[in-house]
């Protein structure tokens, strides 16, 4: 059995107790949010505290707070035995380094309210000061997801700045295309479809041979006729940078 | 029963064929295409044809070849007198005005070499020249598909820019995150889960609501420290563009 004190109350922490909560290896011993507001979530079914003057021994001290929040939430964690970790894909093990064991518990997906999803398939990285906490800390992994890795605060990085791309930026994209449809009065919603299938892709084919459209086969056409139907100059501006990053990108193709 | 005669031996109509040969209400008279070759796929299972001198008596033709071949392919089907369709997004109607009947039936998706998906969810976008053929086209898109819709030429043409955003530009995406991973040698499909949940989650959310990240939150650190660590020039350029019109979309809240 792991005992766990969960910090925190956005999405990644609800998420998080969610999922806790229905593991049997893991006892949720607190979970502590400045807010009692907030804390609705955990209610009734953990104890909850909204001070730090009485945090409970555990093994596992989860800081899912936001990244500005983490080093000094840490502080009020220094002087406890167990192991102190952040969720946070864009922070460095080293926000922890006053506390005596600490680590990073990155959960790499992203989180909505009210949306709760299953953690089995979430890649789970994480990342130890000192390598005795490594048992401790897969186990609370692999209790939660099939996918648990070592992953350091390096390669972390660069996974975080890839998450960007293909999660903030690409949800930018859908917001273009709704933009878009909504000027036309057209249907967001016949392009999910689309989407998903593009995503879906992805479990046969790397993103670099999925590529498809007017750019990678040289449509000039196309590429012509679609700049002089885009009104909107940020748009036009995000259409030409894009084609021609795909065209250098597969330019030996062209 | 509608008979139909399938032209084209590339990804929209090998999966047109699949579909089509699946339908009770449909009737496949004939798959024509130039190179014999590229035929296998429907050999065995229907007639074939590499030349367009016997084409068979028809309902509906479905001209399922690339967008530059349309005009020259309708010019065969000029004195026939089915309906002619073709299946772009990006081609007007009028490619095929020198037919007597003709229209468009487009299903708005991705198609992929030897990967064949369910027609059922599709949106098929419809558009006829005379209104008397509406309900012949009406029943061949139902048979396939739980989602159609008329659309016009007009309409067709921003829902395809807006497919190159959603579809296109957002492969692009993945491919930049394949990219920043390999160099790391970190492997891609940890981003998988995310990719996925990206999407789905416009199940329930807007992407303008979706939107999340450093550059919604103004959080110049950690937009500083990604160009920081971005060394590829066109990937710092696309960084930048795209956080700088995330932020401009956004500009109320920040």
């Amino acid at each position: 059995m792991i005992s766990v004190v969960l910090v925190g109350t956005g999405n990644v922490a609800q998420n998080l107790f969610q999922a806790l909560e229905r593991t049997a290896h893991v006892k949720i011993e607190q979970v502590i949010g400045r807010n009692p507001e907030h804390l609705t979530f955990a209610k009734s079914k953990a104890p909850i505290n909204s001070n730090f003057d009485a945090i409970p021994k555990a093994d596992i001290y989860i800081l899912a707070v936001s990244d500005a929040a983490i080093s000094t939430v840490a502080e009020k964690f220094r002087d406890l035995n167990g192991l102190v970790v952040h969720t946070s894909g864009a922070t460095s093990i080293q926000a922890l380094k006053h506390c005596r064991n600490y680590g990073v518990f990155y959960p790499l997906q992203t989180f909505t309210k009210g949306k709760i999803i299953s953690f089995q398939d979430i890649p789970i990285c994480l990342e130890l000061h000192k390598e005795n906490d490594c048992e401790l800390l897969h186990s609370l992994g692999e209790s939660l997801s099939n996918n648990v890795q070592f992953i350091n605060s390096e390669e972390r990085k660069s996974l975080h700045i890839a998450a960007v791309f293909v999660n903030n930026f690409t949800n930018y994209m859908y917001t273009i295309g709704e933009e878009i449809c909504t000027e036309k009065g057209i249907d967001f919603k016949l392009l999910i479809p689309l989407i998903k299938e593009t995503a879906n892709k992805l479990d046969v084919l790397s993103p670099l041979k999925a590529q498809t459209g007017p750019a990678i086969r040289g449509d000039q056409n196309t590429l012509h006729n679609h700049l002089k139907n885009i009104k909107n100059k940020q748009q036009r501006e995000i259409y030409t940078l894009l084609s021609n990053a795909i065209k250098n990108t597969h330019g030996e193709k062209l």
